[in-house]
């Protein structure tokens, strides 16, 4: 049950590996509340995850697409048009994956091949993905197109190593990216900078559970969880945001705003006095 | 016609003067969302203005208040309470003067009475508001509450003045008690940082015009008018955006992120070369 | 010993009240560096530390004034002008005071008198400084000007309570005068953002032995000493910087731009698990 | 005529090209500053240059290196050590370049080839040369480490292209590898966002000279030039700088905190009214 704020809308979602993807969770939504989408994902993804079953549930096309192989988001692209009848209104960028992470390679001991690998992969994708769907004229006059990232872009966090930098490179893309495609097509372009989650892409980040209960304790409302972060992407392509653009929405219970809480200093310095 | 949007929610909207003010356009949005609201404002506005006729059109009831005064604060919550049959679910900020910019005096030749006006009417009555309500225990679980500003928070802008100032201590304000009320009580706090807007209060602001115009072609999406802003609100008082907090929104066609357009070389830069 | 780095230039040092003050560093460096320079504090401060000493020991004239009051202000700039034989180089203001922090009332509990004077104090004394500064032509052509402020005007800390918003304003009225002083004048006005540091004023706010430690372990440098931030002052001053202005400068041994240090989750929470 | 700030440290300079270069500014106002240096650029670049002149005025090496190689950045910070006796105690990084702007290809058309070398050139080889630095241990305790950046980090400029997510990408890089060289070996890791500035590698970003005087007229200080950015990396090479680390220092007349001014509302707005 939703509100209908999708109604008419055609959507292509990037990144639904299972059931704990944000991605996922926003093309239920994004059904729910009255969009017709396609999903994509690598053809390694597909096979390891339950993209398939999610297609199956929604009624929804997969095209199986290496985000950073340009004839691939071409196909996305252009078969997402026929497959839904019309120009796509928005798109999820939820894609993310460091060798170096992977690999346990620390950040001054990184393998430059893994790095150059972590930014195409996490966001240089998203340029080639806008840049595909520009030339084809693939997304509708007031569309909105958005990437998850995270505040390590901002601040560094022990552990989340050279993703920190490819989601800098992520944002940056954002920014110039909307410049251009709003000027030229009046479609705009953020990124939703999300509370740490207990996805499977997050799990590879070192001391991923520390990380959420320090945030979770340093938040004023605690993390955002998925499913909450799946509503506000519903309503970052909705018409309600429609002037939105070029911005990085921290949607994170306060964290970034935050510098320290009361609960840690109860629960973790006091303690250790 | 709206999504539904706000269905059963109870709101206090304060500072709609007319048909321009942004607070006017959320009133009414607010209405077809499904909300029943109060409209408050001071008696002298409520005289200059026609918040009695939005009133009437609305079918809500008025509660003239100063801003700046507690107990006036007070009774807008009892009596919204009373009147609305429960706890508020969300309440807007359409606040703000200064004395300075009304008379004329420049940045460097402030009268001091005048400043402490422009900080009290337009960022400390927000504070009030917040402390008032959250004493009453007026605000329900969940509830969200914003206030309007702009980007001279950040950035200077010759003529906006001591605005500025106010602005700075408002979004501050925001974060301060978004910390408090969402430890407590489970309540967001954010300020939406709006694009120059030819509302009435906006005119009283040096050289509007051409800020207007220069912000206008700065802008990838050009700038965001009072009715879009008005559907910003409404998503920030809805429940699809319950962990976003404590967090400055800008709503301004990629102004803020932007630092020269290809609209600005052509029209000003190279014409006057 | 020192670079010379100051060699012939005169100074107004704002809030030396003892061996901690960050301010008597600075006066101490200052004089160090070549400079002369007058001291300024309330009667008050005078009487209650050792600013007197302080003069003693730099052989320099103290000149008592409450910076709230303008007239205090303009004898300050007059006389340090009539002593020091010439137009004023550089300026610190190092004041601040809550009232609310002092009596113990809560962010969401505030006397709003009280609020009134923690802005005046800790931030509008900044402006009249340079407003009644610039009245009087007392800067020098290429002047700086400083404030002292903190991490607290952009996140939230809990027990910094208002003087969160007033640092917010100060760094606001830091840009704005900023914009004017540098367009008409030349002169530079920055604000640098100091480690959490032991001194008298810093140990009025919550939990200051909590935060110092955490903020400690979370800077990658450790914390900045209130010798540290003297030095950086001097810089502020010197001609090395003269294009610099209207910035928030973060002395903090990184702390503004991490997250989360492995010292932090190996001495809190893991030890906590 | 210096200060003697850098008495008696050695440093590496890499970038200088020629006069209008920064680097070869800091070059000289290094060594007037008392310290010893190494210069390093690419073979192209000393054959294009005069890197070698250079050399011979400030009587010091060049050690030929492209800096998104290896091995070569181990050969220059071996020999740089050699040849001044000791650790390194400051270095520089001015390096940059865009072969999508070279080859003038649009945001929305870029070659995928060359954004790797963009990103690869501009700011990956700043990992690279920490990375090489720190496991040959050639930093001394308490060593200061720099890049030169832009604004476009943080706002889109028309013409900019993909330097833009260069600059941010290398942004994020000084804040990783500050915390890391911070916490392990004291060492601090800063970038300084300048100005536009006429040198040879900003002459080919397009519509400079547009961009040039139109930061002048935004800036309140007017645009801040090579030499007085080279006095801004003396003062961070200094130990007066000691825990300022990941920071991105704006040194830019205030063009950063500044929205419009009275200088261009008057030569472009009203003129074109």
């Amino acid at each position: 049950m939703g509100y209908n704020l999708l109604k008419g809308k055609r959507g292509v979602i990037f990144g639904a590996l299972n059931e704990q993807s944000i991605a996922w969770k926003v093309a239920v939504k994004a059904v729910e509340e009255g969009a017709t989408i396609t999903l994509s994902n690598t053809a390694m993804a597909m096979r390891m995850g339950q993209t398939g079953e999610l297609a199956k549930q929604l009624n929804c096309e997969v095209i199986a697409a290496d985000a950073t192989v340009v004839e691939d988001l071409e196909q996305v692209f252009v078969k997402s048009q026929e497959v839904l009848g019309g120009k796509i209104d928005f798109v999820l960028h939820s894609i993310g994956m460091s060798p170096n992470v992977r690999k346990g390679r620390e950040y001054d001991d990184l393998d430059y091949n893994f790095y150059a690998k972590t930014l195409d992969i996490s966001a240089v994708s998203f340029h080639k993905m806008m840049q595909v769907a520009k030339k084809l004229d693939a997304i509708a006059e007031g569309g909105s197109i958005l990437a998850l990232t995270h505040i390590a872009a901002q601040r560094i966090f022990a552990g989340y190593n050279d993703m920190a930098d490819a989601k800098s490179t992520l944002e940056s893309i954002a920014r110039g990216f909307g410049y251009v495609y709003g000027r030229d097509k009046n479609v705009r372009v953020n990124t939703i900078s999300q509370s740490p989650t207990p996805t499977t892409a997050g799990s590879g980040i070192g001391g991923m559970q520390s990380f959420l209960s320090f945030a979770d304790k340093m938040s004023p409302l605690g993390n955002a969880n998925a499913d909450e972060c799946a509503d506000y992407c519903i309503v970052m392509f909705s018409d309600l945001t429609r002037k939105v653009t070029m911005q990085n929405l921290f949607h994170d219970g306060g964290f970034s705003t935050t510098g320290l809480t009361s609960a840690i200093v109860d629960e973790f310095i006091n303690k250790n006095a």
